[in-house]
């Protein structure tokens, strides 16, 4: 990759992942923020709020899991094709309070052709793991602005 | 199980269930109902709405997650004990769209010691399976109405 | 899919299946044997050799995902293009011992576009569950007998 | 840990994982070799046989899988009580070929109660990342030299 093109395509993944996230209702529902973003690679930053619970009055599984998927998603897709994930993969080593700030770091860990690999960690504000989250992803033909398929 | 405790346990696990849904906000947000419940088993179901989409137009991945997770947490908690999530998977066979209205069926599919395996199979108003979900539960200790813990 | 051309691809798919498992030297390692065969769906059996244990004196982990993983790959590769598995899950809910004789019965959950989402159960000779398997799977555009990758 | 703690027991590591590999079986047939241990954390070597491949001629997605599920379990058994994989993931970003040597990294992501969140990276000799694999382990009260349990 040569001097000039980097700094483009870091530039290119900041424009899609705004455009996403602009309008991306439920990730604007979570109040997900973006601390750094290029291609392969995302941080994001969110606050547990009390309508984020389940039963136990603690964070619903779902609301760590969206966040990590969120981070994933903005990683992934910094090219000119939609890419999708095919599965995921999350695991619990910590309860997470109302009030949490959590912090995802999304990152590549190999490609293969159309595939792509991810690990996503999130950790609280004292950097104790509250989830560990990987996923599979394809990487369609479909370009931008289009509804994306598995072909 | 004798003729008289299998509709008692039915009985509880509706109790104990109709409690979780009542305090759990989130799954109140995400406007689930609860169509039947039994110990080791559960299903639900929901409605997507316009502020679940993604910034691809479709249901965002952590939506259908957290409706399956919600399912198995009804599905394994049905004894005096809470049970708590150790990891989960989900694969996404089909792209779920704004209105589309969903069921999650839960259940058991396998048991050992203090550990359970559940599966949540999630599909469209179409009969098209649009989420396969699994997760791996432990039994804590720790009695309902107290924070759990992996102890 | 006529009538006549059912019985075609459930032909093809034994013929294609007996070829796999001829040149397949680990799948012969372990023993395994054919139940059944149809495009996919697939049903195999092995007994547990004293090699296959680990240092508990329970049949190493390796050995059962090894024997769902055959299973799954032969499920999944009954038409003309090679189909690659992305990744897999599984989950151990009971020891297996040397001497025990297991059944792996794999079948498609879903499928959509070039990914399938296949699922694996494996008994014991008491109809007990020892490993819940699940795996995405790639249908490549490589024809059967060159080199897949996951263009 | 103090000084003289932490030696000790990675000296109990090394004879632990030393003791599990004498009486492993299928370890030894795979031809695993102990490159280092420690608490937590565990380096293996193999190289990929002739029987070790499947009907496409690439090492079988279950002989990478055995390798890495060793390397967790090694990893996780340095104290006095056996653990044992509740469930395990993996991916495979790279095909492995005949005459591969590889190297499995094994180590803890996250520690929460009696569970344990391991993650394991196999390199092939050209630096390659071949397979993505983690798994949630238990920590059973069982002592060493008894059966383990869930319980």
């Amino acid at each position: 990759m040569s001097g000039v093109s980097a700094p483009d395509s870091a530039a290119r993944s900041r424009e899609i992942v705004a455009t996403m996230l602009a309008t991306d209702a439920f990730s604007r529902w979570l109040g997900i923020t973006l601390v750094s973003v290029q291609p392969g690679h995302c941080v994001l930053a969110m606050r547990i709020r009390e309508d984020m619970v389940n039963g136990f009055g603690v964070s619903h599984g779902g609301i760590v899991f969206s966040f990590a998927d969120s981070a994933m998603a903005f990683a992934c897709n910094s090219g000119e094709f939609v890419t999708v994930a095919v599965d995921n993969q999350i695991a619990y080593p910590a309860a997470i309070l109302v009030h949490d700030t959590l912090t995802a770091t999304a990152g590549e860990d190999a490609s293969s052709g159309r595939l792509g690999f991810y690990r996503v960690t999130v950790c609280n504000q004292h950097d104790v793991v509250v989830a560990l989250f990987r996923g599979s992803v394809y990487r369609t033909r479909t370009p931008r602005a289009s509804a994306p398929t598995h072909e």
